[in-house]
């Protein structure tokens, strides 16, 4: 199946994507390091939204540069463009053809600012728009549900992130990404295995803070777009401003939390849950105590570093989608009512 | 019970709010005017976030200010802030109580920016953090889900808008919300046989975008925290880039949608739900084709400007989830597993 054989190209297409895009990637950090910058402005939808997610943390903590995501509406369907004044405008998209991200992107550029377009296309009319492209180099996807095309969005943002602070070690970190994902798919029969428990889940929560909150979000999507099954993705403080009223006994929450900054946050959320809710537990880390209060554990590398977790959290995720939509006898490659290419306004 | 009755104190709240924080609000934008802003920086959780959601597009559209989103744990759990140069930095919170929101209020202060405290309170860390304070006057709120202070805060956001603009105009349409509210709530007994439809429902959608994306997001909180609801809030937009594939005959799909410049975008998602997928529509508009669409139509005021609306659409919305409450038997006051002030880092 496509969907399962793409998953498994992921370490193969971040490896090319680090040695090929890197002179690329520099090039455009030193031009945009030549103008004033006071923030970010990212726009992007579906999948690529939760990659710009990432960006927002990642570029926060590494960079110290603020991110606001747009609102493509204020673009299109408003005709009121906000003044975008010494903001850097990047766009991403699969495919480069959604017309809200062009507009975006082309306004940005007609108010003088820098623009970057990050999409898996050689040709787009985002590319056009934009001043800087940078190709993700996943290939042509087949599947519906976008795998590798989102990790390699993910590289992308990493290495612009450690090219703007010109971080040889943080680009010799990310050499070792496409090892820990091999280690991941090493797991693929006991994710099969396990995913035969949740056939009968038709609703979730997704968990996860800071660096993985992209996680979260990019788990959920695929058990929408792929099992049909209801997920919501909360951080774990949003979590409690609210939500957290649904779960009840044995309702099924999944949770990404890695060593680092957040766990320990996510830890006392999920030990509540268990003990005072009886909540499910499906979680992936590698965090001792976490993975046994899970009735699902999957263990991720020991010595992954927070900060590049997302792009290999990710991938026992995405297995355990493919896994369940099998399970529940749905379709991998053609998800209903989904086309590989969504035009938006 | 104190939920229904602080719903229904909303028109006189908001008169209150419109005369008496006017100088106040006026005064703060002349000062505010004196800075070079480039963009502004909100801060907040939970339903004061869904105000912040409200605030993104009004004073993006209105007052052309690009909004970015904190990520409070970039200030907390990472201890790495962002440069937050010529940002306006603006918290939300009721109880003003929030040590993550106070952080990124100080730490915007600390570097040199002007700051707005908007709290449902006349003391506390989050007024004290900031330059400014507007009071939102809602009073004590006795439920744990917040409606008063949720408008309350939509107001504040509305006249700050029109005083930057020195806006007169906007100023008085304003004063037109409480008779709009007062409309909504006289359908209280229609929506009480509205909500007795959904005593089975245990999931949703709830569809806005632009100005009522904060609609979509409040209505989806009010059903988690009161009805154990599953409910996602999505933008037209986003919906159809993946999450649209969890729709199948007879899934309820809830949407809010005033005439004005984002009507026919969501028109034509609802037309092919019911079309295509035989979804269960509820809906919120005063636009003829989407109330006839709709099994359970409620009617919002045939003058309602759209920048106003999300004050007035919200107020159906309360009462509905008040009502599921009681059809579904559960405690409308206090919430399974919330209290009224949450604390989160």
């Amino acid at each position: 199946m496509p969907l399962h054989s793409e998953i498994f190209e992921q370490p193969q297409i971040l490896s090319n994507l680090l040695v090929q895009q890197w002179p690329n990637i520099q090039e455009i950090a030193r031009q945009i390091r030549s103008f004033e910058i006071d923030y970010i402005f990212l726009v992007a939808r579906g999948t690529s939204d939760n990659a710009a997610r990432y960006a927002q943390y990642l570029l926060g903590a590494k960079n110290g540069l603020p991110i606001a995501l747009a609102t493509p509406s204020l673009f299109t369907l408003y005709d009121a463009p906000p003044r975008l004044k010494r903001a850097l405008v990047i766009g991403v998209s699969q495919s480069g053809k959604s017309p809200d991200i062009v507009r975006v992107l082309a306004e940005g550029r007609a108010q003088g600012c820098p623009t970057i377009a990050i999409t898996n296309a050689i040709d787009s009319d985002l590319n056009r728009a934009a001043a800087f492209h940078i190709d993700v180099q996943a290939g042509l996807e087949a599947a519906v549900a976008a795998t590798k095309s989102y990790t390699a969005q993910l590289m992308v943002f990493a290495m612009l992130s450690a090219a703007l602070n010109d971080d040889t070690a943080a680009y010799n970190t990310l050499k070792r990404v496409p090892e820990w994902i091999e280690q991941m798919l090493g797991q693929d029969d006991a994710i099969m295995q396990m995913a035969e428990r949740y056939r009968y889940m038709n609703q979730c929560v997704v968990l996860g803070r800071g660096f993985n909150y992209s996680t979260a979000f990019e788990w959920s999507l695929k058990l929408k777009e792929l099992t049909y099954v209801v997920a919501e993705p909360y951080s774990s403080a949003d979590f409690q401003h609210g939500p957290i009223a649904v779960v009840d006994q044995g309702f099924p929450v999944l949770a990404v939390m890695p060593e680092g900054r957040v766990v320990a946050d996510l830890l006392a959320l999920v030990e509540r849950l268990k003990a005072e809710k009886r909540a499910e537990l499906l979680i992936i880390s590698n965090q001792p105590q976490a993975l046994k209060l899970a009735q699902s554990p999957i263990r991720l590398p020991d010595d992954l570093p927070e900060w590049v977790s997302p792009m290999v959290a990710i991938v026992p995720a995405q297995l355990f989608c493919y896994h369940l939509t099998r399970a529940k006898g749905y379709d991998t490659e053609a998800p209903r009512g989904l086309h590989k290419v969504t035009e938006t306004r």
